[in-house]
């Protein structure tokens, strides 16, 4: 299972995604979930993938082979809007399907692949996409300044609660720890190390690159204390002092009880 | 959408579900996700259910015609252990699902439907069954002391987090009102007025039946404070202090950024 978040601050992007599936084996292969595509002070892209693995790894293949071409064929290096990279991506998902879906189909393979694109262009804000399983997309808006893939609602409430355009970066990276933390707790399947990466508006580049292991002294900080501070509020929670008399409270007894 | 859950505790079982499907109808028809059979002193049982209403009501209505048979059918009034109920359970949902099924399935209607079957029948302790669409079911233990139904993720980290079999009855009610909260949060279609129930361990009768509305003020309370309390432990946390130069943090740019 697969973990990814993106969101979309005033102040910057913030991206995380675990990386559970490729634990175990060597650093550069997993990092199969989150792609970066950089040109320092023209563009700066992140990718971040669920889904089946030959989908997305083919997708990002493609993504970088067409990047190489000298042909004046339209690519993530050579478009000028980040809305045109949502729209390369999602074409070239749909060339990946239609090649290979017939093949899986036949094996009822789940071929279902969706991206989160984060970043900037020069010339244009920051921005962030959703890309569907059958290429179209969507972008966010103020009103949700996030995405997540993969396993998203156990670590849904609390971005929530929490993140609001005005949110700084700091207050992001620790929202997103907790979010995957309480993830982790419920799945299993997901499960450290973390990546995370932060990009600041307008500087054009990775500002922060991090990844996150179990003995990382922060995350277990983050753990330990939101685990016993939730603990301490719940317990700190008034005892119901039930009213059952109230006219809210239908009488059971006379309507549905033999 | 639907969100049920059901706790067992050595103290007793607690049943809550949601009713927004019905909102705005009469409080008898608004019902139908908890359904009760109590023979006081004899047995309590509590089922709700998620899933196609034409499904969960026909089976709900045909366990209680077959409850007023005379013939030495076994029926949920007639057997002696919780676990024959499931069993009914799961046999009247698949007559169900024979007969109506390749009908709904014609307009690729979704017809599946499951229930959490709670209770005591004397002679026997508490026990919490879910049971599938298919028909078949499982018990839970002490180690997995709850069951959901329904939009289910949202609300599972605070009872993950909470509750043991060793919680008290007040314990879990609370539990399930913030497990509530946080889904209403995250899913509008899950919504107020909640009905719960609490059943104590050999009392062999519904102790307590509460129908939590809106304006409810312990329900207000609690989502007021818990919100809150959240966010301040929230800003409690400790910034990250990110050591980038550690050696779990492979170095991007040589390796993947172009």
């Amino acid at each position: 299972m697969t973990y990814c978040v993106g969101v979309l601050l005033h102040a910057g992007l913030v991206c995380a995604s675990d990386s559970r599936t490729n634990a175990g084996v060597d650093n550069v292969s997993s990092f199969k979930k989150m792609k970066v595509f950089e040109r320092q002070g023209d563009r700066v892209l992140v990718i971040m993938s669920s889904g089946n693995l030959s989908m997305t790894q083919n997708v990002i293949n493609q993504l970088e082979l067409n990047g190489k071409k000298t042909d004046g064929t339209p690519s993530i290096w050579s478009v000028q809007s980040l809305v045109e990279v949502a729209s390369l991506l999602g074409e070239t998902l749909r060339e990946v399907r239609r090649r290979d879906l017939p093949y899986l189909q036949q094996y009822n393979i789940d071929a279902s692949a969706s991206f989160i694109l984060g970043g900037q262009i020069y010339g244009e804000p920051m921005r962030l996409f959703l890309v569907y399983s059958e290429g179209n997309f969507i972008e966010s808006t103020p009103e949700t300044p996030f995405f997540q893939i993969g396993e998203t609602k156990y670590g849904k409430p609390i971005i929530d609660r929490v993140i609001t355009p005005s949110s700084t970066l700091i207050e992001a990276e620790k929202c997103i720890l907790v979010s995957f933390d309480s993830t982790m707790r419920s799945n299993v399947s997901v499960g450290l190390p973390i990546d995370m990466l932060t990009c600041e508006t307008d500087a054009l580049r990775v500002c922060l690159q991090k990844r996150i292991l179990e003995t990382d002294p922060y995350y277990r900080l983050i753990h330990t204390e939101w685990g016993e501070g939730l603990k301490r509020i719940f317990l700190q929670l008034p005892d119901p002092q039930w009213d059952t008399a109230d006219p809210a409270t239908p009488q059971y007894q006379s309507q549905i009880f033999k």
